[in-house]
């Protein structure tokens, strides 16, 4: 049961964010800035470093809702996002990929400077500043969405189908503040 | 020497919100809806537990500048702020603060639910459903803007009155998305 009062049956951040429009508003913005506007990475790309660092936070509505979004989005699926969960250190990722899932698993383990080790390997495998700046900002918001919905113990969906449905509404519509019904994570 | 290239001599967050305005407005944005917006803390009360989160996450940007506009905001000034940072527990702040401040430190420490205890002790000091939703939400959101600031590798400023100089410019004018030379964090 959740740690507060939710005048509706939405599970996970989607709660929150009817319950809330005021601080809804500038979250669901957020994540339409990092996950759906233009960048040097894909939509699906994004969603996996979002999907990887929900899951080593351990945050189940959220992992379980980037993986769908990923998978949605990426050559590979549902197989692919598992495997990058699982291990990124051999899952079947481009170089680059797997140097800025390194990148995300620091910014994720502590609000320290990234080892100059992981960023030079980054830059060896052709990521340039835009993505190490957009890898860490997902990354470091992250670790804000997952916090916001484990902290006040948000409900998980009933419904298993729940996560298809919201990668459908997502891949179609984006992150629109405002719109209480789609999920940010 | 941040990890990223930063056309312009801002410091900490600063530099990174006018390097990248797409990004730096939601954010901005949401600095504003945490800690200037109505709410049922006051801005010192919401400042005080951003800068508490802050030093647990050791990022000294961050902490000093929010230290800064918390002690320019709450009687007690930066002896009270000092107090707070050293150890919640025994500053000399109400019971319902104390209690919001054990709530920040859970969040802070982990994505996971807050514990029964800790709940109950913040609502028997008089904490409401608004009280534990903004400071979960302020203590996540500064997760993020602390792992932003030190995983690029932000500079400090050069001038140690520039934390005093932000406070003022924040108590007067918020945090405006769009106007880089207002820190967030």
């Amino acid at each position: 049961m959740p740690h507060i009062a939710i005048d509706n049956d939405l599970p996970g951040i989607s709660g929150l964010l009817a319950q809330r429009p005021d601080t809804g508003a500038p979250l669901g913005d957020l994540a339409n800035a990092l996950l759906r506007a233009p960048s040097s990475l894909s939509p699906g790309e994004r969603e996996l470093i979002a999907a990887y660092v929900s899951e080593r936070n351990a945050t189940e509505f959220c992992s379980a809702s980037h993986s769908a979004f990923a998978a949605a989005q990426l050559t590979g699926g549902e197989e692919l996002v598992r495997a990058v969960l699982a291990d990124p250190a051999t899952a079947p990722v481009g170089e680059k990929m797997r140097a800025l899932l390194r990148v995300a698993g620091e910014v994720q383990s502590a609000a320290r400077p990234l080892s100059d080790e992981t960023v030079a390997a980054a830059r060896a495998a052709g990521a340039d500043d835009t993505d190490l700046h957009d890898t860490v900002l997902i990354a470091a918001a992250f670790c804000m969405y997952n916090r916001y919905v484990s902290a006040l113990a948000t409900e998980l969906p009933a419904d298993s189908g729940h996560y298809a449905r919201s990668a459908q509404r997502i891949v179609a519509h984006g992150y629109r503040s405002g719109h209480a019904q789609v999920p940010v994570s």
